[in-house]
């Protein structure tokens, strides 16, 4: 490995978590509250950290696809850390593991909560815990593509964004990697802005309009209400949250080809389709399922619609306790939760593409069954899938499971009745956010032991970062000195 | 597809179980029963069925691996549509949904039951269960390639072999597959009727002991007691079953180096370790997590042994009532559940074989980020994988975790806890036995609906047969003309 380019990359990326900082500080300000002085402490030891790590000019130039997922690896882990601290310092989270947990949870985008009484924190630590979720959803490797002068090598650009970016496989929009960077967060920065506006329009006030728009450009889904997006018991806001949150799970490839013009290209994406597919029959099973719970079809279609969009797309918002829902829903709700959204996305869990080719290499294998001497390869997107990619998958697809499943052992010895233990897991890894149970909408995860925070924080960031990144800090190999 | 081969094999199946239906009603005249009637009245139903089903003659040797699939799928549908008859005829289960669902989970050597009083039932129709159990355990076509004149193909009935023998791979022990059947069988009954003995020997009476070890045998777990194994309240009967549930587990081939004095060899197998670490491992995990339910360390750890046991082994018989046991020992039984034990043994579930390639294959993808250039294959068992026996592994894992969730979905729609349905679904797919809550070990099947005991048929079927005989039922493509 090349030490210190990783270290001089995690050095730029906790410089720029300590210019973020300030973001929160000053609205700390503005509501005059003393608990700034944790965000500027804060910044100033990153600062710090951050000269420390940049000291040393790398030596040599050469840079593997390993160092890579280092780079993206240790830069989540220690932009949690850092970022834990002014929940920590100020002493609103008192315990140094759920600071680190919230922050991860954050930053991730899961919004998996440890806290039990969100609404008694001040307006500084709510706005920073939301705009982790803006921050993480896009990235914080892709941001600092797109504001720092260009790197050197595009390869090693390109090594970044693939390791930091959801989903199979990753294209450049564009020849330069910092033009698409740059591209993404546009259209980032322009959807969430459109969404504040809307909801500023429908009477949320603007602080509450803010911190829910960050929760869902990031597909996050930290509240600041108890009751999350059910406490401000708006039709209006539960429709535009719902719309926005399905927006922000599509590929934003698709919003740079429709910028461009082609907008039959973007509508034509395989994955787009089963998406929406997915979510619409989700949305009518469970309107189906639990009509009997509501007065009026108005109100049965808005509540399927808002859960099915808030997990499929793993934000994690809530409008009511669907804990309470029939078995069939909350089964859809649980499969949603490890699903995910599309690739190329802010959303995590499994990704859709990644399940349409599951499904096509299974339907393959029946027919090479029938017809052993039929040229075996399956289409996607329109082009066929090279083995590579499909055995990426799969693997991919086993490494997710038997995570979810070591995960689930660990967490179990806690002694929490199995669908709380499983659905934390499940919704930890995915990036959602509220389980079943104990951690359902209604709940949150301040009861699991610390050694089961530890296990949930690893598997958030597994979760983020498509596990490979996480799984090879713990492999000695990754270290070796090149 | 060849129609009248199909046919022909099919009959003789059914002639098979004709034969076969007879060994109940002698035990049902032995004791007297008037209900034995009906096994006579099914035999020659059966007869009359197989007569009809084999009076053309095959016109065409053409005999294709789609065929030996719809041969093994066809067959177990009609042999379980068939032994259901006995029950329903006589009354005894009044339901003919019912009584199939008995005899698929007596044949596919799951032991999951519709009954709620067992020990109700006539001793010929215990017997017939059970038996069953023994009969699907090492397969009915299996054995009529032991016992019928050898076939003219043996490329026939090699795919014959394949499809019904469980596991990733399949070896012939001897060049001829009838050889390899017969000595199959010969192990197989002589390991039964050593642990018939050595019950009767323990003070079990002989009827218990023929019946509890026909479903040791087959790895079925119907049991005669509603307490199970439990019922005996003898540490002596648990620790023999224990033990021949655990020999059972093991692939078959093993035992047959043994018989030919390489012992060495067999010992090598590196399936082998792996399923006795897992199951040591377990045993213990379990045994330091339930020690305070007991009163003596002996309690403890036959306890936690029989029940581990019983599970890899997808026997499912129960000791106690382990749905009270916490948390984190219900997780590794549920896991054990979806696991199953070594390929080529009478056992369910995933196999430990392909467990440990899927465990490699993704190991092998984080080496090959970390070294993208190093030579990519894996070894098992000594050799190198080739690609299309991990491809298969993985997409057969795949296929596996999608016919539980589609199977999850519509048994949820029963509304019962999701516990009770997720394990059910996962029980009957493993074919394994009990699952938890409702189906736990003192629970039973009886309140799904018509539609959810149809789809834990299905299950079993496709998690006996390796998914994919039955999956391409519904395929059009299967059943054209050749």
């Amino acid at each position: 490995m090349n030490t210190r380019i990783i270290a001089r990359t995690v050095g730029l990326v906790i410089r720029i978590e300590a210019a973020l900082l300030l973001l929160p500080a000053v609205v700390g300000m503005l509501y005059g509250e003393h608990e700034t002085l944790y965000f500027l402490l804060t910044a100033v030891l990153a600062l710090g950290l951050s000269i420390l790590l940049t000291l040393k000019k790398p030596v040599s130039t050469v840079f593997y696809a390993r160092d890579g997922l280092l780079i993206v690896a240790l830069s989540w882990v220690a932009m949690s850390a850092l970022g834990a601290l002014p929940f920590f310092l100020s002493g609103e989270i008192p315990s140094f593991v759920d600071s680190f947990f919230e922050t991860v949870s954050g930053f991730t985008t899961t919004g998996s909560s440890i806290l039990t009484d969100v609404e008694s924190l001040s307006r500084g630590m709510l706005f920073w815990r939301s705009f982790t979720h803006w921050i993480g959803g896009m990235g914080i490797l892709v941001f600092a593509l797109a504001v720092l002068p260009a790197a050197k090598g595009e390869s090693r650009a390109m090594h970044i964004l693939r390791a930091e970016m959801p989903g199979p496989s990753i294209d450049k929009l564009v020849p330069k990697v910092r033009t698409t960077a740059l591209i993404l967060y546009a259209v980032y920065f322009v959807m969430t802005v459109v969404e504040i506006v809307l909801l500023v329009l429908g009477g949320m006030d603007l602080f509450d309009s803010v911190v829910n728009s960050f929760g869902t450009a990031g597909t996050g889904g930290f509240s600041v209400r108890a009751e999350s997006i059910g406490a401000y018991h708006s039709p209006y806001a539960e429709w535009v949250i719902g719309i926005f949150m399905l927006l922000f799970g599509i590929n934003f490839n698709l919003y740079y080809l429709i910028l461009l013009g082609k907008v039959g290209s973007a509508l034509k994406s395989q994955e787009l389709r089963w998406y929406l597919i997915i979510v619409a029959l989700s949305t009518g099973a469970i309107a189906l399922n639990t009509a009997h719970l509501f007065e009026n079809a108005g109100d049965i279609i808005r509540a399927a619609f808002f859960q099915v969009s808030s997990i499929i797309t793993t934000t994690g918002y809530a409008s009511l306790n669907y804990d309470g829902w029939p078995a069939f829903s909350k089964m859809i709700i649980v499969f949603l939760t490890a699903l995910g959204a599309c690739a190329g996305s802010t959303g995590g869990g499994l990704k859709v593409s990644r399940l349409v080719m599951l499904v096509k290499a299974i339907g393959q294998e029946a027919r090479s069954m029938i017809h052993p001497r039929a040229v075996k390869h399956i289409k996607f997107e329109g082009r066929p899938v090279s083995r590579e990619t499909l055995d990426g998958v799969m693997v991919f697809f086993s490494a997710y499971v038997f995570l979810l499943l070591g995960s689930m052992l660990v967490v179990a010895f806690d002694g929490f009745d199995l669908v709380s233990t499983s659905t934390a897991v499940l919704t930890c890894v995915g990036n959602v956010g509220p389980g079943l149970g104990m951690v359902g909408p209604a709940g949150n995860f301040s009861e699991f032991s610390v050694l089961s925070k530890l296990v949930l924080s690893f598997d958030m960031l597994a979760g983020r970062l498509e596990l490979f990144p996480m799984f090879i800090l713990f492999a000695p190999g990754a270290w070796k000195r090149s």
